[in-house]
């Protein structure tokens, strides 16, 4: 280490929250880096759409260009971080930068749910690496984790807290008792949720995150649409009480596991988990990741799901690790990449769970009896079973925990019920994870 | 993928517990581990004391030697997995490895905190990589987490639960209001505990792990003897009540953390954590370590923390890295080997935290007068005290939380406190840890 550390140049495309968190930390432990790697990581150029914008991170003279082909194009630059964000741009530019040949490190999970299948493709053809550790749950390295620590295992089942801004208001909705307008507003004023949170709430953020992890555990890219994805919208304080007087809290949960005809299931649903598993105790805009292999068993990956830092640092590992591939010819130390599909896609009225039901019913004889009629016409068992009492005149809510049965089914059942005169509003169906592997 | 895959041969030294997974799971999941590396990895000797015993697994003939030197001498084997545990024989056994120049595999954490500083130079020496991520918290791939994807932060601070002998017994006591004894033969029955629990119950196979992690984070080894160890054989029922009442519950933590001056606070106790800390919630023989990064804030790693299967996925995955190691002359992705010291060791008497003392005193007027004169005349401030009614004829039990105070500062204080006349017994003294990074 006495020798001058060789300087690796890298070409930073965006340099919004997370950019300018790379751009700022590659400074600040640059030393550190160093040291660790044997090799001086240097941003070489920034491209912005808007440099008057950037004058707060004292960014050298000249280092700025609105055109990031002025990065792909620097035969000095051997490594492109794509950082900003969308679909369509960051396509072209991924997409072009693997083919000038250029390592790619991205943060952009939209991306690779829209495209994945063709950039990795591309990447194995043109033998460069494609790094994405900071696309999926910010800080937590759970795609090293997947490809490298857990590689020895078939992965049975991943259960994920993968978006921190609808954990944020699910933890406040259920320990400070506020509304869901009055969470997302709070988490907004805090920076934990953006002025357009759609894609946060609708659950497609989580989705997106869902359909990276199934392709890494089951080698099948899954489009969009063959994914089930709710968000948390729906979500009241009723319903919160209920789950936490049968010991359960409600998590927004992606949902990623093979059944036994190897069929995958991806979803991403507001789901009741036991208050007692460590999953329940994510609180905030923290983040984690449950794996369960069939060798090392259940493992969690815990962090910030988000944020300029703790992405940033996901993002600086992926340089690491970049680096230290392009100082061996040879190859690569970077997890594998998944060799051909294990399973096609479960429907989700063919996946299997557990239920929460609640209904607003008339507060007469026969209610319960006609509804546990319908419930059994379907097959399906009653667990359990709860009505507060009320006051004489108004309406009822009337909680069911179900056994297992098809989501499909479930929805039929539901349907019939929804549509007996003594239930008032849309009843509402939720999800009951046991948290345990495969079929458990 | 279309021709025949390269093999990598293993030499495997030791067949109990963890030798007899990883052989087995590597048979099991060898077509898998197969395509993610492009290298079929197979067991070609295998080291044991005794072969008889070992029928059970239907080793082919031939495979099993009673000599380890049969695999060390083997031009046909390049890997070596040390399993054989103690640390005379196994110090022996990678030293000479390594200067065969083969690469190793260790799960050996009572070896490395014993002889790490040599072995791991004489590895970088001999230019051979030396994996051990199975030494230190079983399944959970901590070291892979720390080396590979926090490679861009400072270590702020690690809490960890290592040991899940002891952190079944003190969930046992918690929850099931055992006994230390009865826990303990639980835990002995289960096969949760040897028949030999010592260095489990004692402190010390958590202790080794921290060494190591010490060692990772901030590139000292400490000796053992710099290190404070202590077990949980002293836990009593009575503390878990008062813990609970106060809103923590009592885990057995590593705490290995840096202070401002760069020095090296490394020790393991039982302490008092919040229990809505994500590490109060890890229950009977998982385990967890929170390690808090400059950049990514507070991370966990999770699982199980011993076992055959969880362990053995750890070996693999180290294989696996071997192997793609192997297949590149150049060099390495092992993540870093830290160089040279970033700290000294901070003794133990210097560090800092708040407390938990209870004491078993007369019920007489005068006594909390006595007891919080001391705590005053050595600056300590009492943050809260509770002493239950009881029987007017029996002693009593006093509980106080303390402010945070020096170590050494304490034990005077507690020292003085218990040659008091009033005080019955020897006072309990345990640290209480708020769980965020340095200093806090």
């Amino acid at each position: 280490m006495t020798s001058e550390p060789k300087t690796v140049f890298v070409g930073l495309a965006g340099l919004g929250n997370v950019g300018a968190g790379v751009y700022k930390n590659l400074l600040k432990n640059g030393n550190l880096l160093t040291d660790r790697t044997g090799v001086r990581i240097q941003v070489r150029r920034i491209a912005v759409r808007t440099p008057e914008k950037h004058t707060e991170l004292q960014v050298p003279e000249g280092m700025l260009t609105t055109d990031w082909r002025d990065l792909v194009n620097d035969p000095e630059i051997p490594v492109i971080v794509e950082l900003i964000g969308g679909v369509t741009e960051a396509y072209h530019l991924v997409k072009t930068a693997i083919l000038a040949r250029k390592t790619v490190v991205t943060g952009n999970k939209a991306l690779l749910a829209e495209h994945g299948h063709e950039l990795v493709a591309l990447a194995e053809r043109e033998d460069v690496p494609l790094y994405f550790e900071a696309a999926v749950a910010g800080g937590i390295p759970i795609i090293k984790a997947v490809r490298e620590a857990l590689i020895g295992n078939h992965i049975k089942a991943i259960y994920g807290i993968i978006n921190g801004t609808t954990n944020y208001i699910l933890t406040r909705m259920s320990e400070a008792g506020l509304s869901y307008d009055d969470a997302l507003g709070e988490a907004q004023v805090l920076g934990y949720a953006e002025a357009d949170p759609t894609l946060d709430v609708n659950g497609w953020d989580a989705g997106h995150k869902a359909i990276v992890l199934a392709w890494l555990s089951y080698g099948a890219w899954l489009r969009p649409e063959q994914v089930h994805v709710e968000g948390v919208t729906e979500i009241t304080q009723t319903d919160l009480r209920f789950a936490r007087s049968m010991g359960y809290v409600v998590k927004l949960l992606g949902v990623i596991r093979l059944d036994d005809s190897n069929r995958i299931e991806v979803r991403v649903q507001p789901c009741l988990v036991p208050q007692s598993h460590i999953l329940a105790n994510v609180h905030g805009v923290m983040n984690a990741v449950a794996v369960y292999g069939d060798i090392v068993g259940e493992t969690l990956f815990y962090g910030s799901g988000a944020g300029q830092n703790a992405t940033s640092s996901s993002v600086i590992s992926d340089l690491a690790d970049a680096v230290d591939n392009l100082a061996n010819e040879a190859g690569t130390n970077n997890g594998f990449i998944p060799q051909g599909h294990y399973g096609s896609c479960l429907p989700v009225d063919q996946t299997v769970s557990r239920y929460y039901l609640r209904l607003r019913v008339d507060d007469r004889p026969g209610v319960i009896a006609s509804i546990s009629k319908i419930i059994a016409g379907h097959g399906i068992g009653i667990l359990s079973l709860q009505q507060p009492e009320v006051d004489p005149s108004a309406d009822a809510d009337l909680m069911l925990m179900l056994h297992q049965a098809t989501y499909g089914t479930m929805k039929k059942a539901v349907a019939e019920i929804a549509a007996l005169e003594c239930v008032q509003t849309t009843p509402v169906l939720l999800r009951v994870e046991s948290l345990k592997g495969r079929g458990a």
